[in-house]
């Protein structure tokens, strides 16, 4: 493997061969590779894609870089759920538990906060005691046992992603789909999955904006894993304002337990229920949307899902009586209100400046080494469409540090923008497998 | 200065300010930068260009990073001549002592072989004691005494290329004409020239052998050098066949005396005379072509040039018995012929063939800590457009090594072709200024 020659080639367009990204791969994992050459390499990907055999090889090259999980003995359908990441995104937290419930396993790594937008292990961490590091062995148990993990990345899965993603993220070349996608899917593909729905977002919120852009993702991704073996359906779906009311950790727990318990709001339901139904087509546990969203009512309405979330949150040392008890939840005792300095209907409500604030509030890390603080939050009050007269509420903003929320309230309020009329969009616009 | 940002805005096609391009250049040099962001920079620019202020900015900043010469006393017009190499390219020793006994001061920093090409200071080394590193102080002692050196690069002259091109040498990154005309220019610019006449070269023994590409090579440095306040000329010529019929260090030292004393090949002349009467009217000393040639012409026929040659070759510690003694030089006892085995004009005469066989004799390097042969050489007997009867001489190759001989022969018989004509090509194709 001539590295020089790898980098060459790629910069004038053509292919490397599956022997040549192994190599590459193991490089990168033991380190052998200086990183300068590393770094042109991905820049003339950046630049000139890779094919689909090329895709393939080098996600299942970082796929194997590491521990790959053996789940052979579940005896369940393996499915799980990814999303590129959004405002007010909990989907996971009520999803997983209420398909478990239905018959899946659910092997789910998820990630934390990134930007402007939360992260399923921050929002689990809100829950006292819980954690979410793993070693392998007790991850296969916990699967076998109750059908879910809700877990961190281990540091063994996927060595050569982890020392990629940190390349990437400092030589400028995050945004490029086919290493978004060996990122992305090496890691699932880690999981020994039956199957994998994705959630691609795109919109202000959302890391991929354009609607084409997401959809070439979606389209890679797809293909990706048939070539890998894997079946994988891809939700293209809106991520202009925040899902559900809730954005911030704790905030975000509280909507996931209301959801769980069938009182949550109407699009976290919608998107919920999308993605779980696919997942459970997939993993022929039902052979129609309608039979998979009656089995999914059925195990929120007989507490089945919320018991297989509790089941999560005793194994993995959290204290299961936040389900019955939220004010065991933190919380923040400054409450500041936003609201509307004109009447009309809510045309804007950013999600990318509310994810914004949200981190500004100390809800997300702006450097690395930043700690989380779960207890703050944004409750919104007035999403797109709606109605408000001046001054009527628009969110309800929970602080704890004044400069904190000073630093929020610059942006946040620029948030919303009204108008005479809104012509409704679709939550999900398109579905590729 | 955020690397990191300019890396994004440079691959998304934007534009580098001065002060962003001056802090990456004196991050190169003080060595403070991560490589791997240096290296996909430089990918970046590869693929998305510099515009000409951008380019102008790199240049100075790079030619700033180390010692920039003074030669502000000389008293004489400061010109210096650059090719971008080619094979039997030995112009420079017969044009700078030419020019320098016109009245021109040339302080002449030249390189070593690359690739399939040769290098003046190579060449220059074959003469018996000839030394080419030099301080900066006897650097400018000894151009206001002779008018003329033929030095090597200094360590401490534009530190931030040194490091650079090692750089893109090994990431891919070294065919981008704003990384090129950045490398050449910035040590051209730290020789305090008044003007710069360069010798664009195109065809299978140039490093670039497109026309188009070569062209636009030539009218980015001549549009840097007016950027940068110093008038360039370019001139883009023929590299498909060697210049001169000697190829290998002591072979063009001799050649080179020849073209001194008048007696060289008429190509070799043609180009060191066009060269040099641009080179004499960018310095104020001939008004016309015509006034220029007079004025070589007598310098040659006076033995005024071959004075200033003398004078160099002890200056840098070598032993000017040479000039009237060519056995002082290095030679070859094995001499191997290479005949033609065929009849009819000669249609190609290969300059990369012929180059990359006398790197294999041993009078290049093949890897870079290997030493040259200066004995070694091919001394060419038939041209483009000469006229060859079967077993007719073709060249005659001065060896040292048998094996070396051996794989100099798997290639050398292939660098000619035979055909019923040969219609004849301009060795100066365009001048761009």
């Amino acid at each position: 493997m001539h590295l020089v020659e790898m980098i060459i080639r790629k910069r004038d367009g053509g292919v490397l061969s599956s022997e040549e990204i192994h190599g590459f791969v193991s490089g990168v994992t033991n380190q052998s590779l200086p990183e300068y050459q590393i770094s042109a390499l991905l820049m003339a990907i950046l630049f000139q894609g890779l094919n689909s055999a090329e895709l393939t090889a080098l996600t299942l090259a970082m796929r194997d870089s590491g521990d790959v999980l053996d789940l052979s003995g579940i005896g369940r359908p393996k499915l799980d759920k990814h999303s590129t990441g959004g405002v007010g995104d909990k989907i996971s937290i009520p999803l997983a538990p209420i398909v478990a419930a239905c018959g899946l396993a659910v092997p789910m790594m998820s990630g934390r906060g990134l930007g402007h937008t939360g992260g399923t292990l921050d929002k689990l961490e809100s829950i006292p005691g819980f954690t979410t590091p793993m070693t392998p062995d007790r991850f296969a148990s916990q699967v076998a046992d109750i059908g879910l993990v809700l877990a961190g990345q281990s540091e063994t899965l996927v060595p050569a992603d982890l020392r990629l993603y940190a390349m990437r993220d400092s030589s400028g070349t995050v945004p490029s789909i086919p290493l978004i996608t060996s990122s992305i899917l090496s890691k699932k593909l880690a999981e020994d999955l039956d199957a994998l729905v994705l959630d691609v977002k795109f919109g202000s919120g959302a890391f991929i904006s354009d609607y084409a852009a997401a959809k070439e993702l979606a389209e890679t991704m797809v293909s990706v894993g048939e070539g890998a073996g894997t079946p994988i359906t891809a939700f293209l779906t809106r991520m202009d304002q925040p899902l559900g009311l809730e954005v911030g950790n704790a905030n975000e727990i509280r909507e996931s337990l209301a959801t769980l318990r069938g009182t949550g709001p109407d699009d976290v339901k919608e998107l919920t229920f999308a993605l779980g139904a696919e997942m459970l087509i997939l993993g022929h546990l039902a052979s129609s949307e309608d039979e998979a969203v009656s089995q999914m009512e059925a195990a929120v309405a007989s507490g089945s899902a919320m018991d297989v979330f509790r089941q999560v949150i005793i194994a993995q040392g959290g204290n299961p009586a936040v389900i019955e008890d939220e004010s065991l939840l933190p919380s923040a005792e400054g409450q500041h209100e936003i609201r509307a300095n004109a009447s009309g209907i809510v045309t804007r409500c950013d999600a990318k400046t509310i994810g914004v604030a949200a981190v500004r509030l100390g809800g997300g890390r702006q450097a690395k080494a930043d700690t989380i603080d779960p207890a703050v939050g944004i409750t919104l009050a007035a999403k797109l469409g709606d109605k408000v007269e001046k001054e009527d509420l628009l969110a309800t903003v929970a602080w704890t540090v004044p400069d904190k929320l000073e630093d929020a309230l610059q942006i946040l309020p620029g948030a919303w923008s009204f108008g005479d009329s809104h012509d409704h969009l679709p939550l999900i616009v398109e579905k590729i497998s």
